[in-house]
């Protein structure tokens, strides 16, 4: 698919730290809907804590892969909002990603292209065969551009007219390498143990850790958290009898608790580390 | 209707308990349009308290009624996710109910065909020329299906082709019966009084009992809850001078507090029992 | 554009405080959908605070205004909801908007016609060449309509209606005059202060007040909130060293702290009186 060839029912999706109570969201979507009233709006979160990228990075992934192809995703977590932070809208073979360039856009790019994780935040270099543009034309932006409402003044606009088929290119000048935030993955250390955290905390009380189901040793290990060890991993919620791990629906080794909230029972926050020792 | 002829501007609903900050409704959603671009998603609540059927009961048959005939009205409060408990989905004159068979597509059903209150959840049969099916048929669901995300890799696809005509009997094998909850219906007790409990509390503090309008008794009664009795039943919100009793817009007795939380003010909460005795 | 020619892909705005939780908005779409299934409906908010209208009209104006033309604004904040208070339906040349005459409608008029802040809530007459109608007519209303839900029975069907086309005045009675709120906007007393107040604190904490951009004084000025000065402003969030004023997306002066939350950190709460003064 070429910028050129949108699909035939736009879909944008919208992931922003501006929740739902206040005007900022339905600003954007009244201004999407002015320049293409045909396309599908669907709200991945709006939710993630302010500012928070790693946040808006695993709610980004476990959410945009499940969408059509052609797709266009707008990620607006964005505190560097009228500095000098480039506005960027990256074509992948997937679909179109749209925000600011401070490492929120991180997900769409294969895991092979981003940095380390010891690195932090780095810029790296687009995959051959995928494009990126500074969103910088004038006329595909709403006037004038507030210092400090991009979402609704320059990624809405440009997210709406690559919908209605406006080439890529035709928003800004090329760019090459853009700002990334390393994979969510947990490490291995040299004694065998997977070091990792917790990602997420969802509405179940589930704690969600950056270990990845096939990092999981083959033989036993015992996973601690919050100074205590848990059972599992189980294969369902339903089969835990106390707090337990699983293989959660992203993929990731999770801490659950059946019909209760694990992080509220053993005290878990977001960050929290996690480790997974080779049995004795 | 049958389930060869689909409207023609598809409808889905989804009610979950899963919340809007998680990604886990958009996956939903991107399942959804994976499969068929051309549907109308609406949400009627992802607020349920995780796992509680009977709240789900409640919203769902506070809402699905008023949308149109041959909806597809999908519901996933799931504790069960990956056991032996079945997929279903399930074909009324109304509109069709995909959801575990745990009894939360029981608001799917008539009432006369629920188990009464006092015996609990039961597996009742459908009423005839219904049609119910065990989602099972491999090429309908997402691959491989997970053991703890049904909604994503079982319920979104089956709706999703039902809304583009699948037939429901390709989804999986029949099913004469499934597990249905009683009716949220307070009892009548030998006494006289009505004896019933809170169902809901709403976003106004409007506590929404399970009295229904039509066994209001004709005469006057007094309405006690909390240990204290309350005025009314009024007409309208503005019509109550402090805590009274009006029948709410689902046909239900519900208690509420002019410009202010009947159920901060009483101290009330869900299942909190209340009574209404003919009077003296 | 007349309430006889609407726009092809008829977008629905919905502004309550039905939260999301509760059955409430989905019984709306459910309604608005069996009318017409060929709108788009979207949310601007469903927090505002119970029946609390000034942030009604501060949440409608900071969105609707981006809009297309044509639009249709369903507002709900209905304490009266039962009451002699008429129901509404009124065009306006950017579109149309549903909802109780209780002054949730105020943002649909221009400045210049709404009563001034001193006058309180006032009964104003609709600009030359505007049309309102109070929603009587049966067949376009849900039977029976509730004495405590229009949302349900009276403003989403009118809205559905007129998204169909059916022309304004058929809804009901001319009405020449509504009751309206004066404009969100601070007082500039004698001795040269700008006296305002907090109109809404959003998510990140920021207290935005009612101290317009174009209000601002051309030369330096100092800025008080909760008995403190605060610097500023500057332009964009991120040049701020501490608590600092800027003019934010909506063209009002908010007071925000980079990497948290103003409100939180200075004990602001909407309603808090905020001054600006020339410097001495």
């Amino acid at each position: 698919m070429t910028a050129a060839s949108p699909p035939r029912a736009a879909i944008i999706t919208l992931t922003t730290d501006f929740g739902t109570a206040d005007p900022y969201v339905a600003a954007m979507k009244g201004v999407l809907l002015s320049i293409n009233p045909m396309i599908a709006i669907v709200d991945i979160s709006h939710e993630v804590r302010p500012q928070r990228l790693p946040q808006a990075l695993f709610l980004t992934q476990s959410a945009w892969p499940f969408f059509p192809d052609g797709a266009i995703h707008v990620v607006v977590v964005d505190p560097g909002v009228g500095t000098q932070r480039r506005a960027l809208a990256l074509q992948t073979p997937r679909g179109c990603f749209v925000g600011p360039d401070n490492g929120v856009l991180s997900s769409a790019l294969p895991e092979e292209a981003r940095p380390s994780d010891d690195a932090g935040p780095a810029t790296v270099e687009l995959p051959a065969g995928w494009w990126a543009v500074a969103i910088t034309e004038r006329r595909y932006l709403r006037e004038p551009v507030s210092a400090t409402f991009h979402g609704r003044d320059v990624f809405a606009p440009a997210a709406a007219h690559l919908s209605r088929g406006v080439p890529l290119e035709e928003l800004g000048p090329p760019v090459e390498a853009l700002l990334c935030l390393p994979p969510l993955r947990a490490q291995r250390r040299r004694d065998g143990t997977l070091a990792g955290r917790v990602l997420h905390i969802d509405r179940f009380g589930n704690a969600i850790t950056d270990i990845r189901a096939e990092d999981l040793p083959p033989g036993r290990f015992a996973i601690e958290i919050a100074g205590r060890q848990v059972g599992g991993p189980v294969r369902a919620y339903a089969e835990a009898t106390g707090p337990a791990a699983l293989v959660g629906s992203g993929g990731y080794l999770e801490i659950a608790l059946p019909s209760g909230s694990a992080a509220a029972e053993l005290g878990i926050e977001v960050e929290a580390p996690v480790a997974l020792r080779p049995a004795r």
